[in-house]
């Protein structure tokens, strides 16, 4: 049949002659342990292995942190593995809305809605938000990720994309829009893969001037920077000019989730409307007992909030020296450039097999072609020792495999501006 | 300036005087105790207060069960808090590698893969299967739930409605469909709302025979029907011809978390592709240690699913006795129709105030107006005395309230008839 006939829509995945190529990708299996970060347990072809993890987003490590685990344990016990129901049907546990209380008082908003994901926060919020008024023109940066993409996408608004961090850009698009339709600008604080920061009050100013809301992405500051951690608008001093404010109970507070944070109103709309809010079981009350813990230990210390900084600005001065060129150093997100897609695969897995790293390599689609690079994630919990040691791994792989030092990077480009 | 020029984006939202009209809703707190289900303490006005749950979807308790505490604590324990990563970023630990396979053994398929909540699992999956090949035309019947709606909107396929459980219009919608165009059937096998079970032979037949792939929700039926309580195509010997079984690890499981289980090039396929899945940091170690004790004992052991069966089958026998209308008897799920909106939250707060049971009312847009009901769901952690206490309780309500019965509804029902 299968030769005289169309293929099958199931042929379509399992039938090697179909134009649908199903991608190779092993994930690699870890077991972090609690209480041993960033050492892990890996699963390698020779069998199980130590090894130091310099790609995790617990940044802080608080996924391990023993007033974490302990309010889990305490939950655990208490309420169960599972919350029971959605937020409306029987899910609704005192440890949630204590967790949105807190997460509203750490960005000074009026409330929070918590959801099971990041990418849920985003979706389900930016559907509800960027769509409502029907009319809403959304500008949003050329790098924001994918979750806020797909948010806007399914709200079906008009998008207007200025380019990236692009202040001019973004008050050119404004001003080509009719005044009177509503306007939401949508914005990261950190990016996730060049872990640059945004302008981000004058972005504020444009938002003031042309009348639009402002939806501010912290999920890589979160915990991280700013008085109290609150974040890169806290930093600023700018987190009253941003109306929401979404983040994750993952990477910095080291568990699960995402949340919104703004005015009262904003958030009941979204609460009552948002599909991926209500049409799932809410998280476990114990997922929101440690992320609860977390907030409140990060609001009131700085320990790992400045272990993580010292470990970046080490790394940076390190890689600085070593001649690898990587793409900023305002934050602890260090992505260094390899720009070839076998040459990232091969680094990461040398990493791995000969000096018991692991970072991962992060290739298209999550960066564009020829924009292959390791994402490396220093954390709170590397010691300056660990520091040191994955610079020099680095380095040596950087001269054995041949790949372009920085200074190299850099008179290449400038041949091709001269050639142009 | 408000009140001379358009409102802003924001204003949408906090000016009541705009169209956009923020819903007013009240989630009841709940806080369930590990070993006392369905016992809970509600927050009401009050004060606290002790209540019997009657719309939990933990169904089989499982999220009580002390195997599945101890695998919590345990993993909390070993791993921490949370997962640490996205699944293919340092976030793929081996529960959630073994969760996987203990899943697809479960439902006699090649592979499975992990989503952190249910409404991802069809979200993300959907938005790829019946978004590739993008020529795929979709059949999905009527009454399928939001996240299946979601992520076959956002696939962006061509869409054919069968109507509800209804064999011939199905077959008519594919026999009119070009032979040659990959076809996807998408159906519950338990209906959320309505109780109900989809003809699983009869779908199959007609799947085989226009070469469609089958998609199979069993949220509602997985952990309680079928041997080894696999869900509802096991129990009627159908599970190898349905491609891809979908389900959760909430309701039946306990935890949280949702899953597809089929071939392993399909489910690679998603696992590579699907956004929802890839930019989303995996679910912490402990809820896959929790979901995997509760398969391994639901696969073992019969008293839960026998439990909840008695449950069900008293509480239909003591509503029919008192005259009371509900949806169907075919499952566990009991949904009792008021048919009006102010009725509904009023059978739902009286339930609470004077009996201390807490059943959620379920309005529009849940459900479609004039069909406003009580989702109730006896659970296997109920006891006889329990079902009896709630089925007294509810014949008082629809006496007190003038709830029309089963009897009145159907003669009104007849009586339309004849004047049609």
């Amino acid at each position: 049949m299968e030769s005289e006939t169309m293929p099958t829509h199931l042929e379509h995945f399992t039938d090697k002659s179909t134009p649908v190529k199903v991608p190779a990708r092993e994930f690699l299996q870890i077991g972090r342990r609690a209480g041993y970060f960033p050492s892990a347990v890996a699963r390698i072809p020779e069998g199980e292995t130590e090894v130091n993890v310099w790609c995790s987003n617990d940044y802080l490590g608080m996924g391990q942190h023993p007033l974490v685990l302990a309010a889990v344990h305490d939950a655990v016990s208490k309420f169960g593995a599972g919350s029971g129901g959605s937020r409306n049907i029987g899910g609704t546990n005192r440890l949630h809305v204590e967790l949105e209380r807190e997460l509203a008082d750490w960005h000074r908003k009026d409330a929070a809605l918590l959801f099971t994901s990041g990418y849920a926060a985003n979706d389900g919020a930016l559907t509800v938000l960027a769509g409502t008024p029907a009319d809403t023109v959304v500008f949003s940066d050329a790098l924001n990720h994918a979750s806020i993409i797909d948010g806007l996408r399914h709200s079906g608004a008009t998008k207007r994309i200025f380019r990236h961090n692009d202040v001019d850009h973004l008050a050119r698009l404004l001003d080509e829009t009719d005044p009177d339709l509503p306007k939401l600008i949508v914005l990261e604080s950190v990016y996730s893969m060049s872990g640059d920061v945004a302008p981000l009050a004058e972005i504020a100013d444009l938002a003031e001037r042309f009348g639009a809301t402002t939806f501010l992405d912290e999920v890589h500051a979160i915990g991280m920077y700013g008085p109290q951690g609150a974040g890169i608008a806290a930093r600023e001093g700018v987190a009253d000019r941003f109306d929401v404010i979404m983040g994750t109970l993952a990477k910095g507070l080291g568990t699960v989730g995402g949340y919104i944070a703004g005015p009262s109103d904003l958030i009941d709309y979204v609460r009552a409307v948002s599909r991926a809010f209500v049409f799932t079981t809410s998280l476990p009350p114990a997922n929101a007992a440690g992320a609860l813990a977390a907030v409140r230990h990060l609001r009131g210390a700085e320990v790992e909030r400045r272990r993580l900084a010292e470990n970046a600005r080490l790394l940076h001065s390190l890689l600085n020296e070593a001649d690898i060129p990587f793409k900023s150093s305002d934050s602890h997100i260090v992505s260094a450039v390899v720009g070839d897609d076998a040459l990232c695969k091969r680094a990461s897995a040398r990493l791995l097999s000969r000096h018991r790293i692991y970072v991962q390599a992060i290739n298209a689609p999550s960066v564009r072609e020829g924009e292959e690079l390791l994402r490396i994630a220093p954390s709170a919990t590397h010691t300056a020792t660990d520091v040191k040691k994955f610079a020099e791994a680095l380095a040596g792989i950087w001269l054995d495999l041949g790949i372009p030092t920085a200074s190299e990077r850099k008179r290449s480009s400038s041949a091709v501006k001269e050639a142009v």
